[in-house]
């Protein structure tokens, strides 16, 4: 194998690549490496960690031919301190890499491809197909990630519920305390029950940049790839069913306000500070006379504290949350203002955008 | 008491304040507090870890002196949550504070000021006082910080040894494996000889703002004082000696050259990444007749690099350092150039900046 590349686009493959590779000292050393194939005038970069698996591929003059595999991380380290704007020269011989740059230069110890894993192929013509705007989907799956799990006991939750209902396809997830929904494609052709690792997602969504502005999902039974640009994420879908939310979504609650979000969360995190020693529990009590929503801790061995925030109120009523809970919920609404809505102190709180329906979130509240 | 001030500079001083506060289950409750005093005017805010003590003082409308020490991080972290803008509310009854700004109170348990520990006072007539601009420390300490060390069994070399030579106050501070010098005041009138808590000169710097023009610095036997503004920060000084480093020190070394300081980082960075899984050891070879500094790793089990710098060089040579004592060292240089020196494979290896003769850097080779 002999090729030529642009030392920047390298780098940046190697830095995506690399990332899902495991530690120098696990006990399957060949998911350290990265899979080097170099063929019709690209160079193909490989990696996965069994779980989910990325692809690079970039323009590169081939000179020759070949495929090897060499440590990711050491490679994309190595070639990330190449000097700027040079040409990376990469010519294996006897399973060592030699890799050079103006005055630079280095010798890897590769190993042969032949025992790097074989990767999951996607049935293109039974598969799912989606194309969606890059910004959409962070936006949604930014918004909905946030309620999932890591307990991995219940590896149904560690996910995001991608499933159509009423010829719509919906994002979900929750972690048993809370849920996040949004509706996520107007019109969808076919069904869609998959559950995606939410790590798989945050890798996803990490390796976004500016150069992309469409996905290509593609979802079959056992898998999901997104494909960007020149960029490809394959992963299991986690196995098991989704718990049947959308009983747990009220239609309607008997509390409900609009709130500016940032005071909103400016006067929870205030709460917070007092509710830490209470296990972050704070009480949100809204007065209609007043039109005042009071948020605030219950009284500690440091102290308690209470914040008014004004408001019109259509019935009183009190609930007590997890701020940490509250807080989350809030940095993901997107809107300036919010709508705050709850049914006494036992059923779930629902917080969505003003204006746009699409999106919802619940929260149960906690005993008090 | 009761007191009105501005919740931007309460916040900004209680901040500060309360970074040198213990951990609110340490032995000592009373060291989690900060002491609060209203009179003539102002609010003074004092904290202690017994190693050092903070004071704030800020300007305040007292309406009735008084004082009372409470949590010091739950009440920095409240404040700084309050409402912008807001003029924030302190009155004390019974123990508790009641703060309070716009449509936010809280109640806060304070504790009597009696148990409060006595701060040390500095002798004002018998100490040595310098009077230095913000930038010269800051640009000081932090190039001389970073050679002391964090091993508590030598307690002398976890401080900075500020000493006179020859009229001129010299900032140093050694690990045992380097060292690092700067001239800090060309005259001064008296002699010193104290080693300052790099801990401590961390907390000065961290607290500097743009704000600070001067720093008045006060050494007495057992303790320094900086004041900067309305801040003043106490520490106690280190007993015992500082090595006699001065000996240390090569007058001249062999193998000589001028290094573009970018360029080396670079190159020692990717020498670094080759080098990791050999304790860091790095190779420097100087070739007078080709005109070139090679850097480069020696060969491990994933392989080996090295680079050329192009330079003038004096006397061929050769020197095994840490890598990251040398990344270390650049960082801190000043200037864009670098004077790069050794004398074979024992001696220190000497870091100046091009054309600023007041600072120097010494590194010990590691055996090869």
């Amino acid at each position: 194998m002999e090729i030529i590349v642009p030392k920047d686009r390298l780098a940046k493959a190697l830095n995506i690549v690399s990332r899902i590779t495991v530690s120098l000292k696990s006990a399957f050393p060949m998911l350290n490496n990265v899979l080097l194939r170099a063929e019709d005038g690209k160079l193909s970069m490989t990696a996965t960690d069994m779980e989910m698996a990325t692809v690079c591929n970039i323009g590169a003059k081939v000179v020759k031919k070949g495929v090897i595999t060499a440590p990711a991380k050491l490679l994309a380290e190595m070639v990330a301190n190449l000097s700027k704007d040079e040409e990376v020269k990469i010519v294996v011989k006897d399973g060592k890499l030699t890799v050079s740059a103006g005055k630079d230069r280095a010798v890897i110890n590769g190993a042969a491809a032949d025992d790097y894993p074989e990767l999951p192929v996607i049935d293109e013509e039974k598969a799912v197909k989606l194309q969606i705007g890059v910004d959409g989907l962070k936006r949604a799956l930014g918004s909905v990630m946030i309620a999932s799990s890591n307990d991995t006991t219940r590896p149904a939750l560690t996910g995001v519920y991608f499933n159509t209902f009423e010829g719509s396809l919906y994002l979900a997830a929750t972690d048993g305390y809370r849920l996040a929904e949004m509706k996520f494609v107007d019109k969808v052709e076919s069904e869609v029950f998959a559950i995606v690792p939410t790590s798989s997602l945050s890798e996803v969504l990490r390796s976004m940049n500016d150069e992309i502005e469409e996905v290509e999902i593609l979802i079959d039974e056992a898998q999901v790839r997104f494909r960007m640009g020149e960029m490809e994420f394959m992963s299991k879908l986690i196995g098991g069913s989704f718990p049947d939310y959308r009983q747990l979504i009220p239609k309607k609650t008997d509390t409900n306000m609009v709130l500016e979000r940032a005071e909103c969360v400016r006067v929870t995190k205030l709460a917070a500070v007092f509710a830490r020693e209470m296990g972050g529990s704070i009480v949100c009590e809204a007065d209609k006379e007043k039109g005042v929503l009071v948020i605030g801790s219950v009284a500690s061995e440091f102290g308690e504290n209470n914040s008014e925030i004004v408001t019109k109120i259509d019935n009183g009523g009190k609930v007590t949350l997890n701020s940490r809970f509250l807080l989350d919920a809030l940095n993901v609404v997107e809107e300036e203002r919010i709508r705050f809505g709850f049914s006494g102190k036992l059923s779930p709180v629902v917080i969505k955008n003003e204006k746009n329906e699409n999106y919802i979130q619940i929260i149960m509240p906690l005993k008090s």
